[in-house]
Formats: C-alpha cells, structure tokens, sequence
C-alpha cells in the first residue's frame, strides 16, 4: 500500500515553521502499520499544490493533505481538489450551523467569509473538527482519472492547526483507514519509553538478547528525545503478537526501571498518576528550569489533585523570601549548588506540606558560566519525608533544551522514587 | 528559478525524527532570495529516492539532498545519482587523505566502509567537510537528460548531520549559488507578528487597502499560530523594497497596536526587551497556566535581569498562603473570579516589589466547568503602581492550547501597556 503525505504551506517552504504534522502523521500512520512513502511540501498556490496531488493520485492508494481548508484567500485546497476532481461543491447546511454554532457559543460574530468552510465537493465524507471551524474531507477518488487502470484512491483532507488535525485523525481518519484498508496481514507495534540512559547504551543491552526474535522477523526501531529513548517493537504476520510480546519482556528485562511507560506516555503523566494512586502531593522550587516542570506536570489533566503549588526563584532574593534559603548559604557556596539546591527543596516542602519537593538550579546559559561550573551545570533535589537527595548533572545544551533536559531529568528522579515506594509498602 | 529539496530518511518516514533540514534549509534559501518550490522526503531505499531525484531534474534549477552520504548500507545517494547520471566515481585521493586524517586526529581506527565516502562522481565539485567524514558534492548536471531542452541544473548533496550540513552549506554552498544563480530581480519578505485578532479579522482588516498593491506584485500570506497572527509581505522585482514597504505602512496603520513584532519576534521577547529597556521587573502568579507563562519568559536569554521570580498556585491554600489571597474573597467568589485575580496579582507584585505582576486564574477544563464559568473561563489581571485591571476572556480550546493562549494573551497585555508608557514618559 503506497501512502503519501502532502504538507501545503508558504510557511513551510520559507522555514518560518517545522513541518510537526509530518512528523505526527508518519509516526500515527506507522504505528497503525500504513507506513508513509513519499511526503511533499509545497506553497500555498495552485500552481503548485495541483501536480502535488496529480502526482499523488497517480501512485498511492492513500493521499493525505494537510492545511488550506480555512476562509483565507490562500486556502485553496478545497476548492482545487474539487476542480481537479471534476466534483460540484455544495454548501453543506449541517456543517454551516456547526460553524455558526461555534461562533455563537464563544459569543464572537462569524466572519462572512468563515461560511466557505461550509462548502463539501460532491460524495466527500464530513470528518467533524470539534476544536475549530472547518471540517476536514475524505474521497474516494472512482474511478481515478490520474492512476494506472484508473485503481481507485482515497484523498482524505484535513486541517491544518495540530488541535484540529490531531483530534480528527484519531476519531474519524483511523476508523476510515481501518475500513478501507484493512492490513493483509496482523501488524502488532509496541512503543517502550525510556529515560536516563542514551540511544547507543539502550541498544548495546537489548541488541543481543533480541537476536533470535529479529531473525524471525521482529524490527527495531529507536528514537533519541530530549533526555528520552524510545524503543518501538513491531511485526507483522501470523505470529506478530507473539514476537512483540516476547520481546517487550526481554526489553523489560533488561532495561529495567529505565522504562517509564509505553505508547505515547509522557513523564509528567506518569508522575501525575502515581501521585494519585498514592495520594501524596508534589511541589516544586525551581530556577533555571524557570517554570518549565511546572508547565509540564499542569498540562496533565487532573495535575490539582497531586500539586499545590510551586515557586520560580530566579533571583537570590526571591530564593530567600519564598524558600527561606539562607543568606550565608548563597554567599558560601553560590546560587548553584548542592547545599542551596537542598535548602529550596526543604523549602518548598514546608510552604506548601508537600509529600515531595523537586528543586532545580543551575546555568541555563548562555552567560553565567566559570571554570568550576560551565554553563550546563545543574543541581536537582528530591526533598521527602525520608530526607533529601540532591544529584548534580551537566547538560550543556542551548537554553531550552537545557531546560527541558534538567526537567526531564528532574520528574524521573522522582518517578523512580516513587515507584521504589510502590514496591516497599 | 525553481528549487526543490529532498530529504532522505527511513526514521522520517516513521515519524521518529522531525525535519529540521527542511526549515533550517528553507530559511536559509528563502533568507538569499531562492525560495524553495518543493520540498520531498522519501524513505532510504533507492526505489524511492532515485524517482524522486528523476522528477527534481525534470523541473528544478536546483536540486538540494540531504542523507545518504555515510558508509552504511542504506547510504545510496552519491552511488544512485552516479548512476542516474551516468556518471563513474573515482577514488579522490585527496578527500580519502581528509578522511584518515579525520580519524587519526581523534586517535580512532578508521573503519574500511568509510573509505566509500572517498569516491567522486566524474565532474563533481567536493564540497569540505571540516565537522566530519563524507565531503558534500555539487554536480553541474549539463545536459540535464530529464528536463525539456535538456536545461541545465545544479544537483547539490549534502551529509545528514546538521552539525556537518549547516557550516557546508554556509562555507560552500552559498558561494556556488550566489555565481551560479545570481539574482534577476530583487526579492524583498518581511513579517509582521500581531496579537489579538483572529486570522479572518485581520485579513478582512488589510485587504481592501492591500488591493492596489497586490496588484502591483505584492504577495500576502497569512499564518496563524496559537493567539497570534503572521502577515507575511512579499514582493520581487526592481521595485520590491517600494512595494513591501508600503505595504508594511499599510498594515501597520490598518492594524495598529496589534502588532507586536517583526520576523521571528516572540511576544516573550518583547516584553523581556521592553522591560530591559524600562529597567523595570515582571512578577507572575499563575494559576490555571501552571508556569507556562514563568517557562516562556525564562526561555529568553536575559530574562533574569527583569525577572525576579512566580508562584505558580493550583490551590485555594498556597493562592492564600504565598499571594495574601483573602479567605473572604475565596469564598464569596470562588477561585475564578475578577477578585481572586485581582488580588493574586497584588499579592505577587508586594512579595516581589516588582514593577509588574500578571496573574491568571481560570478554568483549564477538562472538567470544572458551571453554566456560569464554563471551561475556558479565564481572568487576566495586570497590577502595576498605577493600580489593577483585569480582564475576563473565553478560551474554550484543549488544556494545552488553552494554557498557551492565556499565556499569550496575559503577555500581550502587559505588552500593550509598556509600549502605552514608552509613548507617555
């Protein structure tokens, strides 16, 4: 089965955004066992989405588009799918009070033009976008004036902001895609994430045990995230799940406690839900992760339940007043450091009674950093009611991969914790 | 001239790597005045790539790949294009030198494959590659036997790494472009970012007095990004510079205060300037945004001199107990309120002595809502010496997306008011 990805966009082509949606799509369309064969970029202009599209219809039995179904006047693809089609559009009154309905519940006036989102090309299938305005389109292209034999294809359009794509693929593409193009043969994958460890130490410890399984056709895959690894498992054929069983319990086996969780598990989330299971509370005193880990615990829903409160300290002033980190211990051993990092931690622990406190500080860069301590150089620490642990790493990555690496590292030292204190009652 | 670029990767195609090439590439095209046409990522098998290399020849000017240079099996790119092109490779004795060299220096043995990396199509350029092993290759391909009248292109691979790509394409082949494909006529883009309006509203605002102006060659393009808008005026010719900076008065006037910035401004950027440039700080106490605001203004480098440090609050205690919040206040409005707000924000600026506090509170959903606050209600409140508003909006979008708009509108508030106060000493 041949699947291609056509990304429109002006925005694309002049490097003002990275293309999220390729990758989204391909990993979504991966996991489901449709792997993406060819993925094109082009503007915003007829002249080069309609041979994007010709092309695509004359080779895959699945195109998808992405982006220019809005009201604006580069917002083509609707219209020129249409046209190329041979298809009559016609204003769909379902949809167009879906629109209106939007804009009346927001109590906003509806743009006039917001109306030829209303519009759907004869035999197209309504995908609903309940995040935005305009729905998203599938066709069944049959027969299909632009392929071999006329073999018919399917064009699914959707979207182009991620809140609306993502939704819409998940809720309605899947179902279509599962119906049209059911797998010849069962595809089982599985997505183990782990962190603390990097790509060539995971692959040196599950390489060899997984031998014997690849040879029967399991495949490997890996991805290097920000502080993260993941391991994806899959097969396809009669004994796929077998093999994919098997081999997540040998990856299991020896990657251990560096495997936080699977499919699209985030750390945040995991944190957030061993709280819960144990009802015990989080709070956070941070300075150079500056907010990011309390940005990423509240992105999960139901984060109030575990998290009081935090504290971003960027100044020594403010590590004293809110924390009560001493002034001898700032001018003694620095803003950075071990015995700082503790006393914000403890902190942090006695203004909110908190079950746990995670402190963080360190040179986010990029100025700050001495000989002693470059820039990267970081302090974390745990506060618990068993005491306080602080670890020091050195991520000497630019600002914001600085941060998202210290607050990666910092949630895993406490989902560790966390799921020792699970095991030992 | 038409440009297209090709990316080559089997891990781009299963979504476990996003395509940073193409935007570094695009932006760096775009920023020289050659825009990229179209963009194709195919998957590292020479069924895929050597059609997709066909077709670039068949219309491009030039053709720009990255991948495929390595020593490992599925590094097919310089053999396939050899190949396409009828070309033999020989050994190149000088790169084969750089090559050992490369490993020599770092005291490790070269492996036997990498001595693949050597071989040169007959007439190609070498571009260095000082970061490491495999050199670049600029092929003159003349005549071009896939493109009508047999019409000369470039054909340029570049290596994977973007640590070994960025300085090849900066060191070399900028200078192949600039004497191959000067320039015909002057090509003039600018951005201007605004805040507050959606993307119909703005475009209804600028286009009516855009007309003659479009007309004239102006081309427009719209991009929206979560609670912001990017205009993008663009324009070639002799007389671009004329046309884009008319248009950029126009909008400006159509548009006013609305717009926040230019290029790749962000609203956190601004404000950290403006108050870096005031000489006054910012404090922040957040509630239902959960640090993201804090985690935005702490990704700007030097946010430390205006940023003193927040509280993030998730809970009626730690809003009482770090912000001075009044139990009365909780209780005879609720968390969610103008009041709560208001005094979140005072609590924040008197324990911080800041010049600014913002404070949100609202309802981040999924769940929480009433008839009379539903989901996506939200108060904004900005104290400074000259006493406190607060604003009551309706961000009814997914947790994340609703958090990020917050943010974006809490900052561009204070924005707003500091640009007022530049204008009003």
């Amino acid at each position: 089965m041949l699947v291609e990805l056509i990304n429109t966009g002006s925005e694309l082509m002049l490097g003002r955004v990275l293309n999220t949606h390729q990758q989204w799509l391909c990993r979504r369309l991966a996991d489901l066992g449709y792997v993406v064969t060819r993925q094109v970029a082009v503007p915003d202009t007829a002249h080069d989405i309609e041979p994007a599209i010709r092309i695509a219809l004359a080779h895959a039995d699945l195109v998808i588009t992405t982006g220019g179904l809005g009201p604006t006047s580069d917002d083509l693809t609707r219209e020129l799918i249409a046209q190329l089609l041979g298809k009559k559009s016609h204003r769909n009154d379902a949809v167009l009070a879906q629109i209106k309905n939007y804009f009346a519940s927001r109590n906003r006036p509806m743009p006039e033009r917001t109306a030829v989102e209303a519009l759907v090309p004869e035999g197209a299938i309504v995908l609903p976008n309940p995040q935005g305005t305009a729905p998203g389109l599938a066709i069944e292209v049959k027969p299909n004036p632009f392929r071999t034999g006329q073999k018919t294809s399917w064009l699914i359009m959707l979207p182009g902001p991620p809140r609306e794509l993502r939704p819409m693929f998940d809720d309605f593409v899947v179902r279509i895609l599962r119906r049209e193009f059911p797998l010849e043969a069962a595809f089982v994958c599985r997505t183990l994430r782990t962190g603390g460890m990097g790509e060539s130490i995971v692959q040196e410890k599950i390489e060899a045990p997984l031998r014997a399984l690849v040879a029967a056709g399991l495949e490997i895959g890996y991805c290097a995230r920000i502080g993260q690894v993941d391991v994806r498992l899959s097969a396809q054929g009669a004994n796929a799940q077998t093999t994919v069983d098997s081999a997540g319990k040998i990856v299991r086996e020896q990657l251990g406690e560096h495997i936080f969780g699977t499919g699209d598990d985030l750390l945040e989330g995991v944190v957030v839900r061993l709280l819960t299971e144990r009802k015990q509370t989080l709070a956070l005193a941070e300075s150079c992760t500056g907010g990011c880990i309390a940005h990423r615990v509240t992105n999960v829903p139901g984060a109030s339940a575990v998290f009081p409160g935090g504290f971003v300290t960027y100044s020594n002033e403010t590590k004293q007043k809110f924390l009560g980190v001493r002034a001898e211990t700032l001018a003694q051993h620095g803003a950075v450091s071990e015995a700082v990092a503790r006393e914000m931690a403890e902190g942090a622990r006695k203004q909110t009674s908190a079950d746990f406190a995670i402190a963080v500080t360190g040179i986010a860069g990029p100025t700050g950093g001495t000989p002693d301590k470059p820039v990267g150089t970081v302090f974390i620490a745990l506060a618990s009611s068993r005491g306080t642990e602080v670890w020091k790493m050195l991520n000497p990555w630019e600002r914001e991969t600085f941060k998202e690496v210290t607050a990666q590292q910092a949630l895993d030292r406490l989902r560790l914790m966390l799921q020792k204190l699970c095991k030992t009652p």
